[in-house]
């Protein structure tokens, strides 16, 4: 049995994180996302499915590619931004299940059926996605996850030809809290959200 | 700017973190259920909308309601577990906007748009789905979590007269790595999941 993480642990991943803005000029080296590719991927999807792809966006070429799907309030910040993910789905994650899934014949239970292709693969990428945001906590980078953008232009930029759509976008890199970083929103209180039945 | 957390605690979050299938008999009590709340309701979302809400299922009686919904592989192990978590997502999110993103009026962004109500709550639900997930094991918590029920089920025992519907469910409690505990199974290389660009 574990113990629970320290104060200090609980702050960098929740409790003090924020949603950045603003990004200090410095790097984050393609080594980080490794490391943060190899933590992120063991969070736990239906069937070890696995159907998030991501495309780090870095280069001057690539965010070019990306700036015309942004949204007005959020190209500014992107374009300075160390790194961009672009945090997407593969709706073809079925293919690779008799590698993640061995012992059974996964793939068999997806093809064919659309609905659940549609459900397994925006859910559990989505899981993937926050598995990525929190790991990127974990390793002391900075987040600002974004649904402000055209998802159509970023799939014709980076995914034409392929069943990979585009789920949402995190800016990665080091937050710079003078700027932008606005008051913490209020949340919903636990009895607004959760019921112990 | 924040280090990397230690290898205990990565292992904790991701590295070792494993779904467990089998639980030890100790108590989850509701003051750890509201202390894990209070982590994962700061994981970020689209305009804070924070979609989800959640059942922790602990009684008995409220397993009996649950029982009928789950699959086979399921049973046993759910209606052991300390607590099971039923993860949803409310699809009329939009009407706590006035409390979340108080500085607009992000309600009028969904009202009528069923599209993005569908998408934005789906999304969102699932990214704090997953914050649970790791916030969860952040307290020394394990967790199991599965997609293998009966939604509607689930919804009518649970839900009735509301737009909440059900996720997934996750087991919560102290895991048992003596019984059912699956080797681990291969995740996607960095290059078949991931490109830097």
């Amino acid at each position: 049995m574990s113990a629970p993480l320290n104060d200090a642990a609980l702050d960098q991943l929740f409790l003090a994180a924020r949603t950045y803005n603003a990004w200090l000029p410095k790097e984050v080296t393609d080594e980080q996302l490794h490391r943060l590719y190899e933590l992120a991927k063991f969070g736990p999807t239906a069937a070890n499915s696995s159907p998030m792809r991501v495309v780090f966006v870095k280069s001057k070429e690539a965010k070019a590619k990306l700036e015309p799907a942004l949204s007005e309030s959020n190209k500014a910040k992107t374009m300075v931004a160390p790194v961009t993910a672009i945090v997407a789905t593969d709706f073809e994650f079925y293919e690779k299940l008799p590698k993640l899934f061995p012992h059974a014949d996964a793939r068999s239970w997806f093809v064919g059926n659309d609905a659940s292709i549609q459900s397994t693969g925006f859910r559990n990428g989505s899981l993937q996605g926050a598995y990525l945001i929190v790991a990127a906590r974990a390793l002391g980078l900075d987040c600002g996850p974004m649904s402000g953008f055209d998802n159509e232009t970023v799939d014709k930029a980076f995914f034409a030809g392929t069943q990979i759509k585009s789920n949402f976008l995190v800016n990665i890199g080091y937050g710079d809290a003078s700027t932008n970083l606005f008051g913490r929103l209020p949340r919903l209180d636990f009895d607004e959200a959760v019921t112990i039945a």
